[in-house]
């Protein structure tokens, strides 16, 4: 694939510990692969997920990771193939003999990019042989409605139906169900007592899950991974702390907040001291159960969060369909030393997987914001990555900068996440365990 | 990927049957790959396979389907993340839990293509997470050797050795071994009565399988496939006759060689006839268990058999290894539309799988041959497909004959192939049953 390489900072990415850390990964590739197989026989891996990443040029970490993957329209044509070989594999283990599915989606039909992906995700999984229905939960759907997308493809939605314990579209009895809802509302009395299965289960939706637990699992599982190859698990793995009770708007909690942005700060300046890194320290307060970039502020120091005016305050507390936000985390902000286009503007790549495989990714980028913000923000771009040959392909005569090392690096960080995951699923149960 | 698709005979490929056929596949992709599904579910597919596929524009037929692929050097790198995928999902099935596999390479040390497909195929096991070494039959390799090969890779033989019912080298004991030997000459004693599995199994080397064999199977599934897509099998489907008993020295059986070549002939005759084809009929006579090329012939007529001259009868009789050839396929020749270059030389279809997947391919070219000939032959060149992104991606709102269209079908027909010889490893038994 042709597709030009983002430029990066060069002096950060060549010299820092980070390109010890690619080194590392490369030699140990066998032991590595080893690794992730002994992972997935203990803990299968979800349907499927994304990852943010972010690359520091001394660290690299997965700032967020999402079970309900929207994007699937961004990912290069390039990328197909692996798609599909990886959806055969994911299904033949949940529906051996069967071959139709249903995809639960958002209820966003005015959001037309999320319609994009939800269309393209429609024939991915038509191609790899499947027959896919999709099934709303929305009230107001009552009868299948046709949706004219920009891009030409077709996509039907239909109103879900349940027969006893069975869900389904009029006509259609599907094997599994696909969420691509992320039941940041709770899980709807449809979905409740299912008889077939639910990929990712519905207890990893927003209304259970929260991005504390997730961090506190990943951060075992980057412990046992960094141990077993040898690196400081701080490159992969971000700080993070977490206020359980936090209401922005009575200001509820915001001394836990204060004091945990200063705590956290602390840490973070002396792994800067031992790395002899000279950036600024940054905090990322998120909500703890928030999705689609809302509810995200950065912070320098405590005072950063008890000096929020009151319009930061209702932004911080309203989080997808309006929810209150009731538990925060503070995560370590990774400086992201990527960069895009001839502005140089930010980047950070989002890494895609089905099953187990890595199948594709995309840079975002935003031209507005800078090295230290949250780049999912109204007015971000996708760029097709450049490893289209390379995330599972590294080559160890190479420079370990080399681009299809580096993404070596990144798929197999963005599989620590994923690995993360499936520890999430194992702990929170399956659908009505 | 951008490379150049080779020039075809534009008026046969885009009006014969053949686009009738591409249609046909495109719009039942749905069904195709769950037929496809049902089929791995009866008879798991081999571990690895490379099927010779030639596209006469009104038929796309496999000429030969290999157990022991050679030539993985000759994919484009563009194919390295499908063959890692599958290379995972394969051992997975067969050593969920171990990570050591033995290859058994054929003995030709001195051929330095081989040697090249040898340490490709052990770098793609290793990227896939596997550690690999190459175990040698031959008799004077008693300590392990390094080999200097033009590309750089590293080989490494070493000498087989056994403990009590498994097979490894010196210091190591793998889950799995995995023949890229065709065994032309038996089963050597050492792989006899083995407690690992082998892959694929030695029934199904060349010493006891056949190409007739082969076909007879190959026409049963193209004819249950053929049936459920609503086409012609004869689209899909090489017609052949076989004689047993063939002394080319001797000159016995020469008279059933005689009459077989005629009645193929005139069955072909047949077909050409329904189709109002006006190419000239010819068949193709095989060693029915020779490989590498060796011990084939074309025929127009019954008389071109019966008039052999020494040199062309002692070509006949010799097969790899020197072996007497005792028996013969005779097979409807499938002319070549397909042309590379400037020059239009003949080109051919060579597409490997691994697992029940289509990992890649390459076309198979030869300047000094012409349509009707065996272009795998001494002065055979090696072209990447143009396909990377298309034979598992098919876009049925593109011309039937578009370049990703095209290599779907023949991705389908290559699988029907692989279909047919895990079929044969029923049939035939795995080792020691």
């Amino acid at each position: 694939m042709a597709l030009p390489d983002p430029m990066t900072d060069a002096e950060a990415t060549l010299r820092g510990p980070l390109q010890q850390l690619e080194s590392r990964l490369l030699e140990q590739q066998g032991e590595i692969e080893a690794w992730f197989r002994r992972q997935w026989l203990q803990t299968p891996a979800p349907f499927y997920a994304s990852v943010d990443l972010r690359n520091a040029g001394y660290k690299l970490a997965p700032v967020d990771t999402n079970l309900f993957p929207a994007g699937f329209n961004n990912l290069a044509p390039e990328f197909e193939p692996l798609c599909i070989q990886a959806l055969q594999s994911a299904v033949d283990r949940i529906c051996p003999t069967a071959r139709s599915l249903l995809i639960i989606p958002e209820n966003h039909t005015r959001n037309r990019f999320y319609l994009e992906n939800m269309a393209r995700l429609v024939e991915l999984m038509h191609k790899a042989g499947f027959n896919v229905r999709v099934g709303s939960l929305m009230a107001d759907l009552t009868q299948p409605t046709d949706l004219e997308l920009d891009s030409g493809r077709p996509l039907r939605l239909e109103p879900l139906r349940r027969e006893g314990n069975r869900i389904g579209v009029e006509g259609f009895d599907p094997c599994a169900l696909i969420l691509n809802n992320d039941l940041s509302s709770g899980v709807p009395e449809i979905l409740r007592g299912v008889e077939q299965p639910v990929m990712p289960p519905t207890t990893l939706g927003w209304a259970t899950r929260t991005k504390s637990e997730h961090f506190t699992v990943y951060s075992q599982v980057a412990g046992e991974f960094a141990s077993t190859v040898g690196v400081d698990r701080w490159l992969i793995d971000p700080l993070f702390r977490n206020c359980g009770q936090i209401n922005f708007m009575t200001r509820d909690g915001e001394e836990c907040l204060a004091s945990n942005v200063d705590m956290l700060l602390t840490a973070i300046r002396e792994k800067y001291a031992e790395y002899g890194i000279e950036d600024d320290p940054y905090v990322v307060i998120k909500s703890d159960a928030g999705t689609y970039g809302m509810g995200i502020m950065t912070a320098r120091s405590a005072e950063d969060v008890t000096g929020l005016n009151r319009k930061q305050r209702t932004k911080m507390a309203s989080g997808k369909e309006g929810r209150e936000v009731t538990g925060a985390i503070i995560q370590e902000g990774v400086h992201t030393r990527e960069r895009w286009g001839e502005h140089g503007s930010p980047a950070e790549s989002v890494l895609y997987m089905i099953d187990r495989f890595v199948v594709g990714g995309f840079y975002r980028v935003h031209e507005s914001r800078g090295a230290t913000d949250s780049l999912n923000a109204p007015g971000m771009q996708f760029h097709p990555l450049a490893f289209a040959d390379g995330a599972s392909r590294p080559d160890p005569q190479l420079d370990p900068d080399a681009g299809p090392n580096r993404y070596y690096a990144y798929g197999v960080v963005a599989r620590l996440a994923l690995v993360a995951a499936a520890r999430e699923i194992v702990q929170n149960g399956h659908d009505d365990d």
